[in-house]
């Protein structure tokens, strides 16, 4: 067993990481300030704050908040379309002019360069729910949602191949100059699109940029949270990630994240119609302008599978909270005799013989919806024939009922005295010496 | 085999019947006219018109209009809570009074007396779908809704016991005096009531009559038809009765009509909170008042045996329509030499060994969300380790989408040198005679 022990943790990659490489003490009240990341949590702090203060001290102007609305899904689609599924997935290919669009709204999101975000989240999908996994839904909602940004991490996230990623021109572009775009981006760029279209520099600033990236940053942060705690498992149960519609709203569609860690370079996170997801269509839309292709889907019969099997599975538990008829091995068998004898007994005990099987009807025959008398007329006889036809065509819950008031089994299956009379006269030994 | 058929008619009682009994011959353009039922023909051809007339020619009152619906709540309940869940299925008791006053609702429907309608509607239930079934959806939406009413049938109906009606006093009571009764409430009543409250014979004729009578018959007929055509068959389906919400709400709540034929005699039509039964409140409130008790229910047990095996026949249809691996039993079985030897031939075929079986990747490779190099990096090897977690622990998605590529098995499995040197150990036969 041991060996066993060791031969699993010498064939597996995470075990093997998790054993050997080292991991920080957890964080206490003793120690958290030395394990705070101050420049990210100082950033994630703030900025709602920062929000609040200009939330209470500017006057709105519609077309301000028009701006901070599209600002909100374009620096968001950034994300969505960009560093997740195009950059972290690869689940379709887009054209030079486009990649650096996205990259450059993503920038916007201030999420770290789309080579450190990529980095992480391969982690994530390749690690789901180990420690190997940077936001592991094990540890809690909240260190899933911003926790793990907040503190230094325990771990460094498990091994992933970015050499896709590493041997990308415009990546490399952006994450060289990554703070001074994602500046530029989340708040130069709209509070001079508000300045200078409409004078409305201060709403700018706190709106489009800093209300909105608060926005945006939480929304992002709910695929992480959310998206593993919230709603339920169509594809498959083995892991966190949940399908829920209030998690799509409030991500761009990134909501159905049990179809998408099941089938993670599939560039839909949805595939019905009623299910919200806005980045697929603007991926269709990029594939309609032609400056994406090769839109990756996976083969419809694989995703049929995982929703057949999540079926079954939830079906098998529902046919569980069912009494099943008693196993009929543990009947008494007794004769068409025996049985007329049982019922002559003045004890309250109807039996009725049906198909084989002697019943209990005493609890049943009055609530029987053909009434008492029929089936009191068959009490001591054999109902088959009645039962099956004869008299009446019994539905299936009929023979669902039925089945449950099995009390013993009737030798040679009923009155068939033919049979009986033929097994005699086999059974008799036939003399060898006359 | 005819010795089979002869004896499943003799056992059969609508089989034999059917073989049996006499039928008259179908109605044709020739002889409809003698086989019309007149009487009945003009009621139900007559009220529509007469209604249209009253409606183009009448003032309409908002008491009136009240009174109207009420009177259609009432009548309707006559038969719902009177007729069909008390008298035909003995769903619940009732006191004297509440038999009575449902019977003289009831009357107000003009469908016949209790007893009349009950005996049918008990034939329907136990014939259901086959000639004997007077309304019986076999013989078209039309038959089953009004034309069994508008002509004279073919086939006396199948024998039911009514012997609890023709020993009811109630029932007889009614049974005796349904012409004058059913003429007294159906138009008698509802004018007096709109002239002498406020004044309006004309309309209470008119529209608490006649256009009222119109809707309650239709909306009984639609059990008949629309409740064995529309909908689906959570319970049951190898009968035509069919749930649906529509039908419901045009029949006070007969439209749960497949739970209906399935469990006739529990007093609900429908158990879910959102389904549409008022006649199930109706009953429930009777027995609040003690008018009513010993409501019967079918065991929940029993109900979820036909939620189970119909949502089971379901998903079976849906595991149909899924391409599953192929039969490994038709795959050949090559050495681990042999696999080898294949991967080094330049014919594009990409083969890689997982868990005993041989792969062909050629068409998986470019999507694989891995990459292509790292699969690559595995020809003619054993990759076994490496995806069941030695480098990534695959989801059940690549699990199936592994088993759809099976082109070959892996003599021995796989690389197991220590193996085959044992076997061929164990295989030399050891000299009998040395
Ligand atoms: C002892 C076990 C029995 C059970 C559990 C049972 C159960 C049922 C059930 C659930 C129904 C309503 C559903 C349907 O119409 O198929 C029914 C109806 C009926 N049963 Fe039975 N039954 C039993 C025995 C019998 C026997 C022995 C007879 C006749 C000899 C009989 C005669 C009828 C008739 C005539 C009806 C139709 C009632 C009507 O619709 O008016 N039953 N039975
Ligand atoms: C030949 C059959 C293979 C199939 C059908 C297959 C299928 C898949 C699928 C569906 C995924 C995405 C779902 C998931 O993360 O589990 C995946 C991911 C992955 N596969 Fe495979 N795979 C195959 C072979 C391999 C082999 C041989 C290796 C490594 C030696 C490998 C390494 C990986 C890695 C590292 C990922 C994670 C990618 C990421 O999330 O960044 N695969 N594979
Ligand atoms: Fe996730
Ligand atoms: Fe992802
Ligand atoms: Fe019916
Ligand atoms: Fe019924």
């Amino acid at each position: 067993e041991e060996d066993e022990e060791e031969n699993f943790i010498k064939n597996n990659y995470i075990a093997r990481t998790l054993l050997n490489e080292p991991e920080l003490p957890p964080i206490t009240w003793l120690n958290w300030y030395k394990e705070v990341n101050w420049p990210q949590a100082t950033l994630l702090c703030l900025e709602p704050l920062v929000a609040l203060y200009g939330l209470f001290t500017t006057s709105f102007m519609w077309q301000t908040i028009i701006f901070t609305i599209i600002w909100y899904f374009l620096t968001g689609f950034g994300i969505t379309a960009g560093y997740h599924r195009l950059f972290s997935h690869r689940s379709y290919e887009a054209k030079l002019p486009l990649r650096y669009f996205l990259l450059i709204l993503g920038a916007g999101s201030v999420q770290g360069s789309a080579q450190w975000w990529s980095r992480g989240h391969r982690a994530h999908h390749r690690y789901t729910d180990t420690d190997l996994d940077p936001y592991s839904a094990h540890k809690g909602i909240f260190y899933s949602h911003i926790g793990w940004l907040l503190f230094k991490p325990r771990r460094k996230p498990g091994l992933v191949d970015i050499s896709d990623l590493t041997n990308d021109k415009c990546i490399q572009w952006q994450h060289r100059n990554y703070i001074s775009l994602a500046f530029f981006m989340a708040f130069v760029f709209p509070t001079l699109v508000c300045g200078l279209g409409w004078n409305d520099y201060r709403g700018g600033y706190f709106f489009a940029g800093v209300l909105r990236l608060v926005f945006v940053h939480h929304s992002t942060f709910c695929v992480n949270s959310l998206a593993h705690y919230l709603g339920d498992a169509p594809y498959d149960d083995r892991r966190t990630p949940r399908d829920h519609f209030f998690t799509a709203l409030v991500t761009l569609g990134e909501g159905y994240h049990n179809f998408h860690h099941e089938f993670p370079s599939d560039y839909r996170n949805a595939l019905k119609w009623f299910q919200y997801d806005p980045t697929k269509y603007l991926i269709e839309f990029f594939k309609l302008i032609k400056l994406a292709n090769n839109l990756k889907e996976f083969p419809k019969n694989e995703i049929r599978k995982g929703r057949y099997t999540m079926a079954h599975k939830e079906l098998n538990r529902f046919g569980q909270t069912i009494i099943w008829p008693k196993d009929n091995l543990n009947l008494p068998i007794i004769t068409f005799e025996e049985y007329q004898e049982l019922t002559k007994k003045n004890d309250n005990r109807l039996l009725i013989l049906i198909a084989g099987f002697i019943h209990d009807v005493s609890h049943f025959i009055d609530s029987h919806p053909g009434g008492r008398t029929i089936i009191k007329s068959y009490i001591g006889k054999d109902a088959t024939v009645a039962f099956y036809g004869g008299i009446h065509d019994h539905n299936t819950a009929a023979h669902n009922i039925l089945a449950m008031m099995r009390v013993a089994i009737c030798k040679y299956g009923g009155e068939v005295e033919y049979i009986k009379k033929r097994l005699g006269h086999i059974q008799t030994p036939t003399p060898i010496f006359a």
